[in-house]
């Protein structure tokens, strides 16, 4: 198990993101992420049942012959702080300019848009960074044309490899099918990656439940808490997923063809599996911050009883020496032979009833 | 960072306004808000394709003849707390008395209404201000009619600066469409400044957050019960809108053109991504005062344990220094050559042996 | 601001009525709430367009011209108590017994219910009695007819005086339409009154929040307890008041004319906005109570520290004093020329001592 | 009031029941309750317009001309643990094993089921123990056939003595009627019944309400979680009978003449009504919960200031006197004239100062 | 009552499972559970109405000839570990690779699919291992053809022997019918069992709640978070049973004849039954949470009443004594012949004013 660091952001800074301004026309193109990638770089993977050609850091002009060739392409975008550079690729493949405002607001919601040649999908691609336990969120939009999609990301690096690994193997059913089952898998890579994630902040929150039950810190309360803002900012991230994911099932698409649709169905299934967990894990943050409220109001409780207990024992005792202790020209008692060894009585057995009382009261 | 202030103002007065008469007849003109502006203010922009005219502070005569003209007129009027004004613009444009009440109540639900001529859109324009942490609520109300736009506020100073700059450039999309264009690109206009108020918010909550990770105070907690409360009374300005954009899209509303559909679309994803930051924000503040509770349990705790470790060290010392301070005349120890050493022997070793138990325990 | 005095009544006892006898025949009619008037009272208001008659205190036989007659007669009923009158006011409008039996049952849920020949409608008039903080709720059941609207009221007194000066007038709209306008118009009264109400509601809650704010008591809290009970309280009576209006409006009610429709939806309107805010106050009750909670929390904390640091301070020097209290024969330092100051600094030092470790704690 | 006893049953006792054999064939006849009642009975009421025939005890085979008799026989068996006797009744009238099964579940949800010949109704009636504060749940199943209606209980002494008595009137409209105005009769008790158990409640909790602001100890607060773990429980049994009347209503069932359709809206508010209140009393009591544990927190606090006072006031003093009892042979201020004055002046400055600083804190 | 031990696993342990590799063609087997058994084993029975055979340990061709037989059979697989077994399966029987992916993926929702021509329900076969009082879960997979039911267990032993008996037994009602049938005589075994899992978390629940009551320990409330974990992770596998089975009744799926449709309806009211149970005994478990902090409080409060009660007594009794125990040389009190009487005198006064006081602040 590795160790618990203690958060380096908060956890409202989850959630925010730069307004554009008030008033710009729609379809006015503002990136509103941070630039992530120095030159946008633009790939493409054109493929059908017996050719494939890979080609990276081509230029826009090099896709355009892509977009009526009767073979499935993939042509996929990082970087899109450049609104020029998206504004030409929308030019080049017809997009409507609110899809391109959308694909720029790297804020907006998961969801899927029909319009008459394409459909727009926009998910995050999330990682979870070990180092600063913290979920690392990516804007990925995809276009699905008749013949191609279109994906743009923030920044290069993505959950995409194994796609691009199997459209390698000539015999895959991927190389057999069109854009349409391109799409899903694309969409089932990143459904896929959310299982992972899953599984790290399940892992930490073992750990901090381990750490709860063992030796709660006011520490490990701010981790859980820090996981909580976590898990609200995932479920942010996923839950429109499980509406995306069917909406492609109900809404009878153009684009997507019938045999597709039984591994959206599967789609749909790992959709509500990722939300169910999601929510279970919500239950477990709050659960185990209650377990942490109460160790501690029973920790309190503890040094209470023992304050009491040496107080109320000793404080009459005290009361008693601090009597004999007075000068008092006139004071029988200190005159007596037995005088000391009956309050040295009288003493003991104060405090022995007292021991009895709280035996009884089961303080200790 | 700007400081955080102590807030002005109760939650429970941003949630009030005052009611009008018992039984007084439905479309009887009664204005409910504060007067906010001196004398109510007319202007208008009148555009088409080819020209645009700006007029300001004119009177309800000289828009007489926009009623009808084929070109598109935005009219606006600054201040409602005039009844006589508002009764007669409303018998210039055939406006019925309920819609002039709802006009005129400003604490009226956001909300969107079908009428045989026109359509009535009733929205609340916030602003967020700064020094008293305290937001601001103004209701426009938007009616469309075939060529017209009205627009109704409570005082001058508005969020449509943006569209006004739009209308000025004569190639401008907003020039060669309809008063349905215009009325999205206010409405638009108004929740893209919700972003704004968002942004702001998000500000002081993380500030909030960092100070009660840091340094809690009962200050930071009244805080955010402010901003809480804030965030109540922006969900009662926001939630609505999404009824209002679906019921846009869904209606068939014969006023809005098609080609606006799409438009409106977009506003509703806008929507429903301002009520999922809202509902994340509440979830933070609710998450910050748990953290603030278990905070001050914590500390509780903390100073608890000074407390008996002091007590419980020392009040059995102090009652064994009380024995030998008693002035009995036959006290055997005090006699003794090494009585003193002795007892300090004994005194230390009972601060030792408490010492040992406190550290079992964990408690320092 | 009015004084808050503490509540008279416990939470509970609003939401309790005596039920009936069980397995009674249905449509047996059992009065259920307490008399509150001496004597059933019957009035009457006969109008149409051009003529208006006003009659107080007639029998149940002057009654029976007004019903076949074609103007509108709005007859009232005051005090329910009396089974028989009840029953003969059922028989003359061929009211069916289970309308007889839910007009006595006042503890019955608002709703609306469609006959063949006429609608039936139970309401609540609330009214907010200042002296008790008390909310009193007497229930009214309007039953349209063709022709007519029977009222039934528990006692006098009612919120309807409006709606009668309108009736008056004779160029009003009311006079002009039928009897669905009027029950439309008792209707609006009702829900007039409630916002009143919930002003009122909003007084009290401010003075608390204020009071908590500045000087929270134990009495305060039981305030504010009292007051989330009477808006549970006002929550039931309000609540079924949106399915009603909405009720109204969808289904197509034979005796309610289209006309009529447009006032109706401002009747909905009107419920809309008094749920939600009367569900933001409940929201800013359990705040309060909250509020006063961790307020609480905050006061014992800063007890405690002043204890603490207190006892902390004193409980070492007391017991360095006891030990030089002590009576052996052999204690070297009470011989020492500088013993008694060197105690002193030995004192001051660890007094001082303490307040840095304080001070670095940040406890004071 | 009568006194509030602890109960005598753990809250989760009441939601258990002993399940049947894993794996048995469905309709495998097994009772999962208790025995309740020695013997099984068998009583029927068979009675048209002009006749009325009681038997007591009969035995099954009397029935059987009952069966296809053109008047209504209303036939109860008491006691259902004889599986035997319930299996040849159900085998007599024709009843699908399932049904039986049904019925000889005593932990079945209320229900209501439509089969070809028959119509199944299950409900609990409910009985409230005044000496333990328990509620007594009782499983009724009604069959509703063409002419008949079959009820079984599972111990005699029921709530129908009402719809016995009205079936002894020669004109009471019952005697005109069908069996399903029976069955309506019947459900309608036994929801009337529902209505005195909350009174009973209502009484509990209105003198707990009334324990809890006047001395709350830690017996009231279980006595209200107990009637909490009752309120959840009657829940349980209510809240299906809302969707049960509902599809009364909706589903046209054959057996269901239109004419009694009006008694089943009335049955449906009345469910409507009583889960209302149900809600209300389950809000209520989790308000009292919330009131002892912040009248616990306030006691606590009232203490921790007395404690902090005394403590703070006479600690510092007591060192004074402590420093003025050592024994140091050289310590000037004990020969000083005004020694003994000088340091009570001390004291009670340094007392005084303390009060001021309490009382300007407002802690008394 | 058995001894209830401290939970051995945390509770976020229960709701985790390994994910595969992100990327990898849909339909790629990957077993995600455990190594549960050895090696996989198949075992068959095949019956109609008049034979019967039982094979165990059989290999996959001897199942070949099964799958067009007319006679009904039920094929289990034990151990789905082997990817490669599970695969030859699936072809030999023709079913999807999504099919298999899901049966292999045990972290799968219970869920029901049909496709052309079989039926897949996943489910999940729950035990509660008394030792560890830990709930064992199991993944079930059941796949309805036209003739044969398969089902896949992760490894051997299950709750389906009481369906083996019914098989034997030649009159029963299960022989006479079609796979469909057996395959809900399958799912109600499962179903049923849940009872039993039931009735021994209520067992566990009731002796916690004695603990609570009794003499609660910081023991007792982690037992209850481990129970409040564990019925959490129940209704995870339980919820969508509920939709399965409606799903099952509402869809007409051709696999399932009419006549099982009623069965099919009493085990829908079985799963209403267990989700009924589940939520009351998660509200049962959070009320033992709350009654264990209440109770805590409770505590607190005794303890701090009997510290601040004692140290008030003593606290100023001893300042008295100390007072006299100064060796001021001028304190005339000492010379007095009355002097220490008087002092006696003095201090039992004030410590019955204390104990005056405490009374009637009912502090004991």
């Amino acid at each position: 198990m590795r160790p618990l660091r203690k958060p380096l952001e908060t956890v409202t800074s989850l959630f925010r993101s730069t307004p554009k301004k008030v008033g710009l026309a729609p379809g006015a193109l503002v990136y509103v992420g941070r630039q992530k990638v120095e030159k946008p770089a633009i790939t493409f993977i054109d493929y059908s049942d017996d050719h494939l050609s890979v080609e990276t850091d081509v230029s826009l002009d090099d896709c355009k012959p892509l977009k009526d060739s009767p073979s499935v392409s993939w042509i996929n975008l990082d970087g899109i702080h450049e609104i020029g550079a998206v504004e030409d690729f929308g030019k080049t493949f017809d997009l409507h300019p609110l899809v391109l405002e959308d694909i720029l607001n790297t804020g907006h919601r998961p969801k899927v848009e029909e319009f008459e040649d394409y459909l727009l999908i926009i998910l995050k691609m999330l990682s979870f960074d070990e180092q600063s336990n913290q979920i690392q969120s990516e804007q990925i939009s995809l276009v699905l044309t008749r013949n191609n999609v279109l994906s743009f990301q923030e920044r290069p690096g993505d959950v995409f490899d194994g796609v691009r690994e199997r459209l390698q193997r000539k015999s895959g059913r991927i190389r057999q099918r069109g854009p349409d089952y391109l799409t899903y898998a694309l969409v089932d890579s990143i459904v896929d990656s959310y299982f992972h994630i899953l599984e790290k902040i399940g892992d930490r929150l073992e750990s901090l439940e381990r750490e709860l039950i063992n030796q709660p810190t006011q520490d490990t309360l701010q981790q859980v808490y820090h996981f909580k803002g976590q898990l609200i900012y995932l479920r942010k991230a996923v839950w429109p997923l499980r509406e995306l994911t069917n909406s492609l099932l109900q809404d009878e698409i153009v684009l997507i063809q019938e045999s597709t649709l039984v591994f959206l169905r599967d789609l749909y299934d790992h959709s509500v599996q990722i939300i169910d967990t999601l929510e279970i894990f919500r239950d477990t943050a709050s659960g185990l911050i209650d377990l942490y409220m109460s160790s501690v109001s029973h920790r309190m409780n503890e040094v209470m009883k023992v304050l009491t207990i040496m107080a109320s024992l000793f404080i009459p005792l005290t009361f008693v020496a601090g009597i004999y202790g007075m000068n008092f020209e006139l004071m029988p008692e200190l005159k007596w032979r037995w005088g000391y060894p009956m309050v040295w009585g009288v003493m003991l057995c104060c405090a022995f009833g007292m021991l009895v009382y709280f035996k009884k009261k089961k303080w200790f």
